[in-house]
């Protein structure tokens, strides 16, 4: 990379705060560098309709090429971070030469965390990245494939899920994967008892969807329960293995698949930067969204945490992160000085299946049922990025929701 | 497999010619078995577009079960056949007991055949099946994604492609990746000389779309060449490594990525099965689509061919074959005489880009240029199974083409 006369900023990681911090610098005299290991950025809060076959991956990716297509001072490298040298103010990845910065916002996510749960790691499949969500969706329908040439494994739990970990991600799943068994599935295999299969979901506190209100996790556990998901709260996972997953209290549930949405931690780059971190990994920010010890480092989103202040670990506070770092750098660049970051909470959501979320704004308000689910698709259809997403989301939803068909469960050939 | 008091009819392959023979045994007093590797039907016409990213693998794929839902008489078996027993009529897979069958339907298709062309089969890639189309889309992306990181991978042939084949395949996609290359990946890489970059099409005989009128041939050759296609016939291919192609008159074209679209030869299950094959081991079929052999056993579709009588290899000849072989079932049922099939010609297209197809219709109607394109258009969105993929199929066409962009261009995390 030749020397450039500008500031240059790099950007590690093209998620919701990495784009946003990118997309803010539209206007400001810089050379950004926008490093992600994938190409695309991924919408993540509908990856559990990619794992439940509701949606092809296709859908909630965009090509991050193409989100800047217009924006002249930024270059993407598809690359993925293998060490950054502070002191250097440099950037190494697999490819090419090191990649050095004036200012450096790292804004790299986080990663799925088993916090030691034996067995966890080899044999529960994770949700968080597009590659676990299609991984998931093909485990779940080769289960009902192999259960279709042989229906004694259904006794043996093959047609079983249970989902460790009820926040919204696994309390999401498991009202999804029960449609998508109840009514999908159910059709696609005449021959399959698919009502014998159970959907477990394992909670280790006392009640779901604790970062919501009493009201909303009730809410979320009644009308589950009705859909035929079996709940179990107030207690932990102890062991999982490729059949089985065995409870706290010696429970053991025989299940082929096993989701783990329980924990995440900070993405390792923290680690390898070398920066002070704190609880679950995240580097250690200040008010104004700086490393205390390299104020010319920033970092955004679920990769870093100001301890006085930590932030749900969700899209919003990752997006009014990035546009507040770009405003720091602006700040920077006229000497002037820079200032603290607010969040702005605009309320919180999760999905509960057909007809049914919930939605509690500020202020006390709290949508449940058919209205909860109306605010939840309408605010994301306008927040997945780029027409033609959208429109292909909106196609794919209508009809799931007229036919209770999905039209996303394709296979590779059979193993 | 209980045994069955009713006739059953095994079909193997959920392509045209298999899903057409299910599906007109709707109202026959038979169980049939459809058998298939993967869960889903590919609508191949339109691979070349998942290859160049226009449409996303989802979009002409459908889940086989979707496709039967309704037809009570069918049990659809994702498995690979390992074997076929004639004389127990009896067919084998990967999972679960031998099927037995009263009749059987061999409708497995055709496979890339690279007629011994020294470093075919390990370096260049193909264009038949879905994995096929997906991994040639990300072989040439990451193509660009390395020389973004490496400008000086350009001059050693890293955005240059070789496409071995001037059939409809061949000159489709030759057509469409200049498209994706001058009209989106110029835009997506702005640093990169992408002008620079080359599509060549070689092609052993003396013209392009040698199944095609030569008007048609010299219609694809000019409007390939105004858009920056280089072509070469009358010229084969003798070698191919990582980085080039050697032509037989010596002609060494550095090239990252070559793509064999020059030949097919029929399914080798035809072997499998061990009756008589003919010309690209297709298995020998008399008027009535039946093995002289074997008159339980029909082959239909591009694993298949009288000698007397062959046949184009497209989807057309295999679903009017597949209707004609369960007429066929119906009558043996009612003790009544086969009847000879008889192709009933409708035509044959190939589209060469952006406005552009060629159509010839029986009796000698030829259209090309944009009334060509509407037709082929229209043709195939008629055709693509389930309102669900024409729906996003049409939002991604109108997008590409007001805009230019190509949506599915994702690449998993880089090596």
């Amino acid at each position: 990379m030749k020397p450039s006369h500008r500031h240059r900023v790099v950007v590690i990681g093209a998620g919701f705060g990495g784009l946003a911090t990118v997309r803010a610098m539209r206007d400001t005299a810089v050379d950004v560098v926008l490093i992600d290991a994938n190409n695309f950025h991924t919408f993540s809060p509908l990856l559990y309709q990619v794992a439940t076959a509701g949606l092809a991956a296709d859908d909630i990716a965009y090509a991050v090429r193409g989100v800047f297509r217009r924006q002249r001072n930024v270059e993407v490298r598809m690359a993925r971070v293998t060490a950054i040298d502070i002191d250097a103010h440099e950037v190494r990845t697999n490819v090419g030469a090191p990649i050095s910065y004036d200012t450096l916002v790292i804004a790299a996510g986080a990663v799925t965390h088993t916090f030691g749960v034996r067995g966890a790691d080899e044999h529960a499949l994770m949700m968080k990245t597009l590659d676990d969500a299609v991984a998931l969706r093909d485990h779940v329908l080769r289960r009902f494939e192999a259960a279709a040439a042989d229906p004694a494994l259904i006794a043996e739990g093959a047609l079983n899920v249970v989902v460790c970990g009820g926040g919204p991600t696994g309390v999401e799943l498991a009202g999804a994967l029960m449609e998508l068994f109840d009514r999908v599935l159910a059709k696609d295999f005449p021959r399959l008892d698919v009502h014998a299969s159970r959907v477990v979901l394992v909670e280790a506190a006392d009640r779901l969807l604790g970062a919501f209100k009493p009201a909303s996790g009730e809410r979320a556990r009644r009308t589950l329960a009705k859909r035929r998901v079996e709940i179990v709260t107030g207690v932990g996972v102890s062991e999982i293995d490729a059949t089985s997953v065995t409870l706290n209290n010696g429970t053991r549930i025989p299940a082929h698949t096993v989701i783990w949405a329980a924990g995440v931690r900070a993405n390792p780059l923290a680690e390898i930067a070398g920066l002070p971190t704190g609880r679950g990994g995240r580097i250690v920010i200040d008010d104004a969204l700086a490393t205390p010890t390299h104020p010319e480092v920033f970092a955004i989103g679920d990769i870093a945490a100001n301890p006085q202040n930590p932030l749900p670990q969700v899209a919003l506070p990752a997006i009014q992160q990035g546009k507040h770092v770009a405003a720091q750098i602006g700040h920077r660049l006229h000497d002037e000085p820079l200032t603290a970051f607010h969040f702005h909470d605009l309320g919180s959501m999760a999905t509960i299946g057909r007809l049914d979320a919930i939605a509690e704004f500020p202020g006390g308000l709290r949508l449940a049922g058919p209205f909860g689910w109306i605010a939840w698709l309408g605010l994301h259809l306008i927040r997945l990025m780029g027409f033609r997403n959208r429109a292909n989301v909106f196609v794919s939803w209508a009809w799931n929701y007229l036919t209770y068909d999905r039209g996303s469960r394709l296979l590779a050939e059979s193993e």
